[in-house]
């Protein structure tokens, strides 16, 4: 009867038990896949996440929570060679992973593949093939390569488990651990059965609530993660096992946590589209909502030179959202005046940036930008989507000039250029490293793909 | 109209609250707890289950599992002081807590609590405790009280998260990460604040994927699951916050997991009854139904003094469950060997045990037990229990002896004596440690209330 089975019948018995596969499927691909097959647009926008990232975290590692995790670490008598990027210490690699992970997430400020869900996927991912490779010589291409796969797992997870409908998961956390897995499990040369049972054991692991927003814990997720990613390569490289169908099973990831079988569509296209593609990178360290104003008034501030003192009125057209969600009239704190789209314009007008340096309190109760942000007005416009804003200032010599912004910087649709990621991170790094040290680090992320042994970008990124 | 409120309306609004604040109700009970209000036989019971780990986490600790996991950890680099239990190696306090959670857990043999769930309290809590103390001095009583509310934090999430419905989480790492933050942020001595960021910071790492059974990665959770516990009460004395509703938040943890809110009745009773009263401790390492069977087996062995050659016939009666689920007629493996109840009581006639060390691939091929387990014959009875069973045996000599076990040794009714719970230990360090370490070893945790500094129980069980 079997050798009778018709090939149709063969092809659809093929087809039900791959398509079930998804945590060989997915192992199976991060093992087969060669540097040569990955785009070069795909490359370049590995670049420009490290970029960003490493930006992120070096600014972040200045932040109270990082200094509470370092606190604890050392009471737990961490220590070691691995990078803390931004800083001076050095811990063992795992703590370095934790570490580098809540630094790159403090500030919100790191990429999102906004798709159906919104994850955050280099933090749980970069921070362990950075402590790898202190340990272990990889490439530049082999590390942009891990790096590249690694962010594939854990997006497409991330969307094909949770879709629009998720109880309460912060999903970096849920899928970002059996991404990093998948890097440094890729750069352990790990075999197909190894793979699986890496992303078994990272699975197993997951966490991370949504009620931890607003608190450290939220920042604490994406380092978590990533140590839990980078323990479950080491475990299945010595032979640690684990289930099968760990993400697809009947007690496995998707159907545990959402209460849904794991989608079809985490397979489909594999080594054809990437989902690194779908990283947008904020210029602004505010409500995403502001960014079309903010960078209407980057514009006019370029194009037509004038000082923050020159600006008499400022008149902004938005869409309703903008106000809802970032309307705060005179936020008295940092973190308030992240969600007031007249701080943020009155902080581009007055610095030609707003970056995270700029969402402090003492920002907030400057006087000076308290007078230029009360010379802003807004209403809203229900034709303007949320990217979209016009600005109209007009000047002590009564000169009016205006723009109209059709995709914030930022968006998919206008994504920062490279110069513009460029100069986010030197903004980001100003604090925490001396101006050459950030020209020679933003050069070797670059260039990335040609150094022999990655780690230099981590060693240049330490304080 | 708010000083009108009537008392009743007062009462049922705090009420409301109170019974809300699951998180914080649980943080101020395990702060405010004193040791002189917990009642000696809770304390005893502690010790027994304290005793219990030990030696299951000796015995465990030379298997695959462990062996693997410490490979990895040696790839990390890891070192230290703290003791490795039933092994020579020492690692820092965190990864020793990882490999003591695995050890205790790899034989499924540790403590059970069977109520509404089957959580297994003493793997994720202990291990952190035991690192702790080699790093800062600890009384005994000290240990065993953080240890027994440690336990009750963990139990009372269990069953109040999880109840009878369970969409496929492993419990003891659902909620075993909040005990073991519970015990050793009772150590630090932590305020209800502090504690309860604590329990927030662990909530949000748990974890655990019930495919995970059968796999290397079933034991694995207890270990990381202590880790995560360990690290949050670390990182909250060090002023990491984390959400106040943690536990019962509408995207806390009972929330995400379930999709029901946590049961008011986690808080009720708290200081009155305690949870580690329902601890079971297996005498067998094999099914739990073969238990009635080897307990009869034993205990004719015992009273008629005759040897496995002088047995000429063995039959038994039993529960329908028990040919189900342990009616191998032939076992071929250790694992296998483990749901034979033939097996199992021809162990019992042959050694006068079924502990861990029989219950491997030598013995279910060994051909005086194959000869001794074809001997025995079953047979179902629906009146009796899966804690019931019959056994008669025929002598050489023709003579018959038969008994009928009520409530097997190990269940809540017929629990393991004190005696039953050493002869348990002594056989499970008997391969890791000389005679006169595991008396010494035995003595210290039996005395436990009454060390100057419990940290010495750690260091008498390292090989």
């Amino acid at each position: 009867m079997r050798d009778v089975m018709t090939k149709a019948a063969k092809l659809e018995e093929r087809e039900r038990i791959d398509g079930a596969a998804i945590t060989r499927g997915l192992a199976n691909y991060v093992v087969a896949s060669r540097f040569e097959d990955i785009p070069a647009e795909v490359r370049h926008e590995g670049v420009r996440s490290l970029v960003n990232f490493i930006g992120c975290a070096v600014a972040g590692s200045r932040h109270e929570t990082v200094e509470a995790a370092l606190a604890a670490l050392k009471d737990l008598g961490a220590s070691g060679e691995a990078v803390v990027l931004g800083r001076s210490e050095r811990l063992d690699a795992m703590n370095a992973t934790l570490v580098n992970g809540i630094s790159s997430a403090v500030l919100d400020f790191d990429a999102t593949q906004f798709k159906r869900t919104n994850i955050h996927p280099s933090g749980p991912v970069l921070p362990p093939l950075l402590a790898f490779m202190n340990w272990r010589s990889v490439s530049g291409a082999e590390f942009l390569h891990a790096y590249i796969l690694a962010v594939e797992v854990a997006c497409r997870l991330a969307n094909g488990i949770f879709g629009e409908e998720n109880p309460g998961w912060h999903v970096t956390g849920a899928t970002g651990g059996v991404g990093a897995a998948a890097g440094i499990g890729r750069l352990l040369g790990l075999s197909a059965d190894k793979m699986t049972a890496a992303f078994g054991i990272a699975a197993t692991q997951a966490g991370g609530l949504r009620e931890m927003y607003g608190t450290m814990c939220k920042s604490f997720t994406p380092g978590r993660t990533a140590q839990n990613g980078y323990l479950a390569a080491l475990l299945a490289a010595r032979g640690f096992d684990s289930a099968e169908r760990a993400i697809e099973g009947d007690k496995g990831l998707a159907m545990v946590m959402t209460g849904r079988p794991a989608e079809r569509e985490i397979l489909q296209g594999l080594g054809e589209r990437f989902e690194i593609m779908h990283n947008i990178y904020k210029p602004f360290a505010c409500a995403i909502v502001s960014h079309a104003a903010i960078d209407g008034a980057l514009r006019l501030r370029k194009l037509h030179a004038f000082t923050a003192e020159e600006v008499a009125h400022v008149h902004l057209l938005v869409s309703p959202p903008t106000l809802a969600l970032a309307g705060k009239r005179d936020p008295n704190t940092g973190l308030e005046s992240k969600f007031s789209v007249y701080h943020g314009v009155a902080l581009a007008l007055r610095y030609g940036d707003a970056d995270p340096r700029r969402f402090q309190d003492s920002y907030a109760l400057d006087p000076a930008l308290t007078a230029l942000r009360a010379r802003v007005t807004a209403e809203t416009d229900t034709g303007l989507a949320k990217d979209q804003a016009e600005v109209i200032i007009t000047l002590a010599d009564g000169r009016e000039v205006k723009t109209r912004i059709e995709h914030a910087v930022g968006s998919l649709v206008n994504p920062m250029s490279d110069a513009d990621l460029d100069d986010k991170f030197r903004g980001l790094c100003a604090d925490a490293l001396p101006k050459q040290k950030i020209e020679r680090l933003l050069e070797l992320c670059r260039n990335c793909e040609r150094l022999a042994d990655a780690n230099v970008i981590a060693q240049a990124a330490a304080a």
